[in-house]
């Protein structure tokens, strides 16, 4: 158990940013939340997923629909209590403590507000390691645990509370009572048993996040270089260095697409790397080699101040860091590679992970 | 208490059907549900409203959606069950009896089905004394009871239970969620007390239907006129006789909108009837009269066999007669005016009951 108050929020965003791989949404409006919420409620209980009773309920809080709503419309977080009470009603059982259903952008910051306003403690694991667009991307969904019941609330005081038969009628549902609701959503979906989190979750999430944040804060007073101190806390890989050359975005079905070229500098001179992504970052190559694919984590630094640059955030002549670094286990797997693999998303190669990529002579 | 069996079904369905107002949905494929189930489980109990105890939580069973698209997917029955059991987890307390949320069409049969089916006692009332298209035009609205907690399944096995902070929020989202669901879903909305149906639904309606539907059935037996059956039997007036000279149908706005006209014979000679419908018959004129417009009933028989047509079986050159039922009190007072009355359907006229407009001399 710990303690953390508005320093570690900061920090925790910086790292989320990173994890979440250019995607996940803008952790910054989820950051203003929780700064909010400390503000007002006090500070927040961080358990690891080990000082949770395995019989205890445990519930993610996180928003669906589009982030650009939620600016526009921030939540006040009585709908995300709502959604609680209502998950409680259902299962005749309090929630013990909440999670991050992924490591990346808003919805990694709103179980800390959340936690903040209710004093309810949030538990340091989450269900993706990174961030993904869909809701069955989850380690959950691949040790089988039910997304439903799920609920869901918005900022008017209606809720919604769904039990379907498959993880995909909870998508399509959900998606469109959303839509309806204004666009975005509060909800919890994959409340479970502590058991369940200790088996499925990935584990110290949080730390992780908030030890990357606070490394990138730390560089600059200690005149250490940024992105090595981040590389040293993920046993992450650099993959390139260069400046943004050519930036190609569509929006399609919801997603963010395209490619962005980056033209190499020092000893990636005479190369360009392409990144594809759709929200996230999913594929770097150059024209000779695969660097890095999906679900391994591909990151944009700032080549200066080692701060993550989100897909959105990416400017014609930035200077950046690209790096690779390995997901967690439980992508490997061959249900993993089904359900987050570079052909889930459309790309024509076989997942290889980075390790094996970076050493000299993978080739295309 | 009362057992009743399949006859009684097969004239309760021609009683709703006349109490539809040419609305509601075709009860054909509710009767059909309820004949089946009779057959598989047994017939079915009915209660008066003050059989039941005043603490007793009674919850009708209906469809949402298209008709149209009902008949393409019948439910299997599965759906409502499990939109019962949701709904009393929700609750923390058991269903005692179903009812019917409206008289008319498809909704007055499906409540008996369940009934039949869950060996679930069927309350003889109901919460319109005829059909509406909207999901608030019900006595308990205008009495202040909330349609959710409110339930909705498909016939795939999703279900979704709603709180919204008002009627039209339940509208909306459930209108939302049964189009994504796939255009119809069976819901359960305005759950409630039976001191609540006591005091605010209209009693009797299912033995009414069945008295319409048995004295029409009987009538040609008995070489009586079904016709005068009926208006004893509803205390009702003869409108208008005549031949359908021209109907004029569009669909707005998920609604069937349009306009009969229909050639006066005998009495009626040299008088044209516009008959104008938005799935339910709302308002009857000539030249140079309103005849009776909604709430009050307005029903077309055929003018042979006494049955009921609804708006979609209107067809040219049909010889029929179109009679007048007052609608309950309830209908009558200020906000029932306002909710169902004929400025809220887009009718340029006030409200006069029919009684008055029948007299001789109330003219344009």
């Amino acid at each position: 158990m710990r303690i953390i108050g508005k320093q570690e929020v900061e920090d925790i965003a910086i790292g989320a940013a990173l994890l979440g791989t250019g995607g996940g949404g803008d952790p910054y409006i989820g950051k203003l939340m929780a700064l909010q919420a400390i503000e007002e409620y006090g500070e927040i209980t961080l358990l690891d997923v080990d000082e949770i009773p395995d019989d205890a309920l445990v519930a993610p809080s996180s928003m669906m629909g589009a982030p650009t709503v939620m600016l526009e419309k921030a939540p006040n977080g009585e709908e995300t209590v709502a959604a609680f009470r209502q998950l409680e009603a259902h299962l005749g059982k309090k929630i013990y403590a909440t999670f991050p259903i992924e490591a990346g952008g808003v919805n990694s910051m709103l179980p800390l507000a959340l936690g903040a306003r209710l004093g309810l403690p949030v538990v340091d694991a989450d269900g993706m390691g990174r961030a993904f667009p869909e809701l069955q991307m989850v380690t959950f969904y691949l040790d089988g645990i039910s997304a439903t019941p799920a609920v869901l609330a918005d900022e008017k005081g209606n809720t919604m509370l769904l039990s379907t038969i498959d993880n995909v009628w909870t998508e399509r549902i959900a998606r469109a009572a959303t839509i309806e609701m204004g666009g975005s959503t509060m909800t919890s979906m994959y409340s479970m048993t502590g058991k369940n989190l200790k088996d499925s979750g990935i584990k110290g999430i949080l730390k992780l996040e908030e030890e990357i944040g606070k490394s990138i804060r730390l560089a600059k007073l200690n005149n250490v270089n940024s992105i090595d101190e981040v590389l040293k806390k993920v046993d992450g890989f650099e993959l390139f260095r260069g400046k943004v050359s050519d930036i190609n975005r569509k929006t399609e079905t919801g997603f963010a697409r395209g490619i962005a070229s980056i033209e190499g500098l020092n000893e990636y001179k005479e190369q360009t790397l392409q990144l594809r992504f759709q929200n996230e970052h999913l594929l770097a190559e150059t024209e000779q080699r695969l660097l890095c694919v999906t679900p391994d984590l591909i990151a944009v630094l700032d080549a200066e101040t080692g701060l993550p640059i989100t897909t959105e955030g990416i400017r014609y002549g930035a200077r950046c860091v690209v790096i690779g670094i390995p997901c967690h286990p439980k992508w490997r797997t061959e249900k993993g590679i089904e359900t987050v693999g570079p052909r889930y998303f459309g790309y024509d190669v076989d997942y290889t992970p980075v390790e094996e990529l970076v050493k000299k002579g993978v080739a295309y």
